[in-house]
């Protein structure tokens, strides 16, 4: 274990073996930082909050949590979470293993994540948002969930496995993003999408499957997306994609 | 008054009664902070520009502004103030009470707020905005003001009490969105709405009234939205509204 | 040289004359800070990063990085930078002199910048982005690089000398924003743009020259800019406009 000596750790939390904690980070109370885990510098983690009903946040093991970042507690995060910086987390995030959460982004907390999700930089996920396995979401996205704003009523975002919404894209209130599917850039979307078709446009309509599209470089088909790009996915998974 | 003791205040600030001041803040010399006011952790508060004209920092009683938020000097802002993490105050900001300002907005200064408005994550406030009461501006919403950008003409947006403006937005320069509107998500406005209006596209036309939106749960109108959403207002006012 | 005395400073870094390092800063090992510059609080200034091959960070003379912002090893930004808060600087940016990043912005690195760029807030420019010089982008202004989401492909943008992207447009991968072109707020961009027109839309179409557009207060033509707007400029540089 490594705290750099300007940090402030209360003996409350729960620190597991090898965990580094950076210059300047707070942890909070409410805690446990599973092993092999890097805090970076700046952050603050486990803000409490009377919405977490005093539920512990949880960070698994083998993550990576860059600087300036803001986790409150009361979510659950499986093991090899990485993040860009000043990420923002509020509280009931139940997410998978292998979470990666990209600079500026900002989840609302009370949603479901599934394992490998990757966010890019700045996605805004709403409350009660529900998030697949494998799914992928690029900048400026924003899950919403207030169909008449403002209102108390909340009908979170689906986007089921394999999904991918391209950057500046709006997923309006009670949306699903169908398995497979491919949002373009740009694009609003409302009701439930057909699987593994490509949507663009605001509003935004069906185009076609995505199996028209071709990799740029010639060599084949670009999606399903897991056919080519392995990048950050164990081996055993890749293996799996192209017996499949 | 507690001050944590990483936090590096000047002496030439005003601290009134019962203001709390979390780790590693940092608060200039032209500052009032008012009583029983909250300054979490890594917070900038009065940061000197030459811009500001040598004006005080007014942050009202009972204020909370959470970590890693940066104000500079030269702003008023009334009682109640709350805002998230990570944002950013220029100068010149002239805001009424219960002001609330989201995670990552991005205020540009030299503006008018009034009271009672809501600011959601990731809002960018730009300069010469007129922002009336009870206003409630989403995510990733832009208030532009440059007609023909890059000049040195600025034309602010106004935007009129019990406005709505849903994410992804922008506001052009010199638009009006009328008293009561809903501007509908992922829109561009320019011109002068027609009041208690929807507007949606990009660029944005006329709907139809908010009259014609009903609540989700069958329970009735959805706007005026004063008629039923009262979370965060005194009880005075929602009996007002009630009984209006 | 004034460092705060809360400020971590390696060692190894090499800080020359003049330079003023605000609290709580961190300067790592790889950084060489040249004369007359600013770092505010709470920054990080040369995150090590196994992208950088090692690489030195060079922050040019007379520059100025506001508080909160993070800068990776393995980029040259020649005299003049001056940033916005919490900025994002990823590895391998190689700037000219004279850039400005607004608050909240995010380079992800690996792309080219000319002389006198102009960044507003929250921009996000994408790997493999080339831009020229005097070039103006505006709030949530993204440039892409990736023709199907996910892959290994990366086609950077290119934005062309006095080119101007007004707010909230996407510019898909591959694109050429060409010489003097004002791309509209809330667009989106492929392909290659004539120069000195205006496109907007999503898809963006080609509107008319920028010659059309008179300046608001009737003085003249608003393009090509800086025939008028000279803010920031140095004198030299105006009075050669002025000649053309």
């Amino acid at each position: 274990m490594t705290i750099h000596s300007t940090a402030i750790v209360s003996d409350k939390a729960i620190i597991e073996a090898n965990v580094k904690i950076g210059a300047y980070t707070i942890i909070y109370d409410n805690v446990e930082i599973a092993e092999n885990t890097i805090i970076e510098a700046f952050c603050e983690i486990g803000v409490s909050n009377h919405l977490s009903n005093g539920d512990i946040l949880y960070i698994g093991a083998n993550s990576h949590i860059r600087s300036h970042s803001v986790f409150y507690e009361g979510s659950v995060f499986l093991e090899s979470l990485v993040t860009g910086h000043r990420v923002t987390v509020r509280e009931k995030v139940n997410a998978g293993k292998n979470l990666q959460i990209g600079t500026l982004s900002d989840l609302q907390g009370h949603c479901e994540i599934g394992d490998f999700v990757r966010f890019h930089s700045n996605v805004h996920i709403g409350q009660k948002s529900k998030i697949g396995d494998f799914v992928w979401i690029f900048p400026y996205v924003v899950l919403t969930n207030d169909p008449h704003p403002p209102s108390d009523t909340l009908l979170g975002v689906t986007v089921e496995d394999y999904a991918v919404i391209a950057t500046m894209t709006v997923i309006l209130p009670g949306a699903t993003i169908s398995n497979g599917c491919l949002i373009g850039a740009h694009s609003s979307v409302k009701g439930v999408t057909e699987a593994n078709m490509i949507y663009a446009g605001s509003p935004a309509k069906k185009i076609c499957s995505t199996s028209k599209i071709k990799l740029h470089d010639g060599s084949g088909d670009a999606y399903p997306w897991r056919k080519h790009f392995h990048r950050g996915y164990p081996e055993e998974i890749a293996k799996l994609w192209m017996s499949e």
